[in-house]
């Protein structure tokens, strides 16, 4: 009788409650607080209570019946627990819900994010390599797949990354970001994944969140690190939620559909018009991404929350945060600071996309900057937009001028004393949303020159998937083309680039190089953490040194289209006492007292001894 | 008997000194601490000593025995007084000099300096107007007048400048600065003044002390304003000091002479070598201007005496100090704050010639940026040059694009927040070593829009004599090119535009634009103090306003080449409950609430009522 009768109850809770949202928690958290999300037909009617005696602190219905938000503090549960929630409606329980507390593994709150000892490879996981191809397709996804359509699913996934885990660390990468997992649920062009529509579920096809926490797992093993690229600005137009939303404000309405100016640049001007401000923060990034309302504290707990709950989950080393400085100012800030105060040494790298130093180190966390709108985004890493704007030409520039030629990447790093933590920057030539390199420099030794710079100077570096074998592509003929499938990553690709003797010889240049430059940097901890003197180019000619007190790395990039010989005396303070330096590329010796000989477009890497 | 001892002591004296500097000072000064340099043979060996029960706190002699500096504490000295330096050998006086404090202007400490409520008229003297053709050639002056000649002496002066008051007056303008007056005994191009050989006297090619000092007179009359080109970073090597040197390291030697890097960026790049830091600050300009070492304290304070000098002697208003960021950056603050400190309401504008407002905000009094680094230049006022980079181009950008066309104009502004006090920024579309603005846009509606926007937008207009007429030049042809002589300046020009009926149609057609706008201007104090809302560009057309409690200005500049459209619903933040705007350029009426028309390359200066 008590069996059926928990039955039906159960049944009944099912019937109720459709979702629980974060499906189970961790004991021992920080924050002891936990607001749970219960979604079912009319759920907000009813009385809730919660058995361990775990204080209820707050319950928040909202003008949608369906959604209930029930606060609890979990403070005085420390180990593995199994709560019930009762749902109760004139004294009587109706129906109850069991919500499960995990322990967290040992030192999870002291885990040490991504930094300047690591290199990121980044991956579209759609065109990386398909691993699984019964998962190309799936019930519950509306898109299917179509390898012809440039803006298609081409069957990528996760077990395609796993599976050249060997290939990826044989380029030196250290760690592996994927553009976003979660379900993107689009009928088009779902595959970036940026438009999500379930943030605690790994897209179908992609695999399960087992096999993404496979993935993490097989990174660690290998002291290889992972990546979630998380998006706080939006969801899709197919996320469940967006279909019955909690509240009207749950996004930004203008009423309906804004579109975003994205001048970012308005989040900071003094004379901004608060139009403008409205339209760059609150508009829509395009029309199938509902803008996020941060600035709700129901939103902005619910993705606090989600993104806790990847980092305990899948065992995470960080965030990419996509559009990071479209979201609401002070609702970034607040869940940039929510994470990091419960991991102190989590690395959250957040895309702001601007061109202007002062810009771009506003949001680098305790930015003096910032400071003097006081504000301060807590973001520990921003990305080098500026240097990525030099690299976009320089290397074309073989006669220097005032401000042309390698000039423009000395320049980048004048303005350093801005940000509060120069060497948390990432440091990229491409990425998935810019112009291949290979179209701006269709030619290895350009390409050599862009990725000593990355490699050698100060910041994370990152790679994009592809760069490392000379992939091609051109943005302009649409965001696709930037996106190819990795060679080799389907079955029956003639070309297969994940195996060395598979590689076209092009390839193999290119493969070989990048490996060998970042295999090196590995271990190079002066490169990692040591301080950075940089001489004024001349002759496009550009020397600096990475240095600590007793190591020392001479970095001469040759950017003009002549051999150059030059004297060394003007480094002296630099060159200190070493005498030689051995080329980390071609083991040649330079004699660091006699004058120089670089080859054109050519760069050293010279350890100093 | 008596006198003929004072006469045989007064011809020793004579003899003996044949410079004191500064040559006379003022009592009641805030810094009560006078060093005064006596000049002569051999005067290091004498035994100073001064009447009126004046302390000597320091005697300085250098390696040089022809210097003697003294320094005195004039802090008990109230009034008018004439003191008697008697220099002693073997406790017997052998000479003794007079030298006088003279009595303070009242107020003279809290002059006003030149504010965003004035405009400045820049002139280049030598090619204004020769007001005394017998002062072209004098015998003390090597360089000869050939008005030939684009980098000669043309003979232009301060009784050209006096002369013509009412036409600068009737340009709207309010201040000016003219380029360096003192002595400039340099055998070539020494009309610019920018290689003084004597720092206490006006060049005897420009006139006399006393002219100078009725130029100032004539301007207050008038409540118009005198802002003085003071150069701290070098003098010319005519300089008698530079021949005759009172320390080895007066002037920066590497021994003799290093050309600067120009890289103003060393100054704060926190990457940077010191070798490079060495060459741009202690490097020449040219090599005939010796690099002055401002972190000598002697130097130092010669200038900030020399400056203190000019200001309290002809009544300043203000300095314009070249290459600012040139100077040793902690000398170049110390000479800063010490003259605020004794004026505290003068302005001084400094040459900080960068292309990023973080580098430029670097600069100003205050800084949160250079509080970064703990510096404080304690400078009020810094030149927009990065708004002089968009004028630059902007106006012949006809068609927008993401980082293309106005919008340009609007993103100099996004940065203001960097600045402690973007209003007293100066903003100006040319100056005498820029491009003429007649070579990029050879257009008087192009024109109009550039001197629109200096007009209306935060800051302190600057004018460039010719502006105002259209006067053609071109810098890529040499300095001379941009610094022609202004029509009607020379006896017997044919084409007299200082006159309204000696004008060409279309000298009358910019400078009756010219005059109209900037009169309007002088008494606009929403203009001059009120705060700025801005709005993003749409389709190359830039609104802002102007705005305090009561009144609001509202400029329209439409950028593209076609007459455009568009409703006013978006600017209701700013538009408030004001219902028409009256075009202060046209007196068209605009109706508030109905969408407007604005003929292409057009702008609107509309008056809101």
């Amino acid at each position: 009788m008590k069996k059926l009768l928990l039955l039906l109850i159960c049944c009944q809770a099912l019937a109720q409650v459709q979702k629980t949202e974060p499906p189970f928690w961790y004991a021992g958290m920080k924050n002891p607080r936990l607001q749970l999300m219960f979604y079912g037909e009319s759920i907000g009617q009813y009385v809730v209570a919660v058995s361990d005696h775990v204080p209820i602190t707050d319950v928040t219905r909202t003008g949608n019946p369906n959604y209930l938000f029930v606060t609890i503090d979990t403070k005085n549960i420390s180990k593995a627990t199994t709560l019930t929630f009762s749902f109760s409606e004139k004294k009587k329980t109706v129906f109850t819900v069991k919500y499960e507390l995990r322990a967290r593994e040992k030192n999870a709150a002291l885990r040490k994010g991504f930094d300047a000892s690591d290199v990121v490879y980044l991956i579209m996981p759609d065109r990386f390599a398909n691993g699984n191809p019964a998962n190309d397709n799936t019930p519950a996804t509306i898109e299917k797949a179509d390898r012809s359509n440039p803006s298609g699913r081409h069957g990528g996934d996760i077990k395609g990354i796993i599976d050249h885990l060997d290939y990826i660390q044989s380029t030196g990468a250290t760690t592996v970001w994927n553009t976003p997992l979660c379900e993107d649920n689009d009928p088009r062009g779902s595959y970036h994944g940026y438009a999500q529509s379930d943030v605690y579920n790994i897209d179908p096809r992609y695999g399960t969140n087992a096999d993404y926490l496979q993935l993490s797992s097989e990174l660690h093993k290998r002291n290889m690190k992972l990546v979630l690229d998380y998006v706080t600005n939006h969801w899709g137009s197919e996320h469940w939620m967006i279909k019955d939303l909690p509240t009207y404000d749950w996004i930004h309405q203008f009423p309906g559909y804004g579109q975003s100016n994205y001048r970012m640049t308005t989040q900071f001007d003094p004379n901004h018009s608060e139009n403008d401000k409205k339209f760059c923060v609150d508009g829509w990034f395009v029309k199938t991404m509902p803008d996020l309302n941060q600035s709700n504290p129901l939103v902005l707990n619910y993705l606090i929350q989600n993104a806790i709950w990847w980092i305990e989950y899948a065992n995470l080393d960080g965030f990419r945060v996509d559009t990071y400085s479209y979201c609401d100012k002070e609702g970034i800030s607040k869940w940039t600071k929510a994470i990091t105060d419960e991991y102190p040494y989590f690395n959250i790298v957040g895309e702001v996309w601007m061109h202007d130093q002062a810009q771009m180190a506003y949001w680098q966390k305790d930015s003096k900057i910032g400071a003097i709108q006081n504000y301060n985004s807590y973001l520990p890493s921003v990305m080098d937009f500026t240097l990525h704007d030099a690299i976009s030409s320089v290397f074309n520039e073989d006669k220097p001028s005032w401000d042309k030629g390698i000039i423009k990447v000395y320049e980048n790093f004048v303005n350093d004393f801005l940000y509060p933590n120069p060497n948390s920057i990432l440091v990229f030539a491409e990425n998935h949303d810019t112009q291949r390199i290979s179209h701006w420099y269709p030619d290895l030794n350009k390409y050599k020159l862009a990725m000593t710079l990355i490699a050698t100077i100060r910041g994370i570096p990152q790679l994009y998937y592809g760069s490392e074998i000379g992939m091609e592509g051109n943005k302009d003929k649409g965001d696709g083309d930037i996106r190819h499938d990795f060679p080799g990553g389907w079955t029956g690709d003639e070309n297969n680039a994940f195996s060395a003797t598979g590689r076209t010889e092009t390839q193999k240049q290119y493969f070989d190089f990048t490996s060998k430059l970042f295999n090196w940097r590995k271990n190079k901890t002066v490169i990692h953490n040591g301080k950075t003197m940089q001489f004024l180019p001349e002759d496009n000619v550009y020397v600096y040194f990475r240095y600590n007190d007793a190591e020392s790395v001479m970095v001469v990039i040759n950017n003009s289209d002549a051999q150059k010989t030059f004297g060394t005396a003007r480094f002296n303070e630099a060159i200190r006492n070493f005498k030689t330096g051995k080329d980390v590329l071609t083991d040649a010796d330079f004699d660091l007292g006699q004058p120089m000989t670089v080859d054109a477009k050519t760069a050293l890497i010279l350890e100093l001894k």
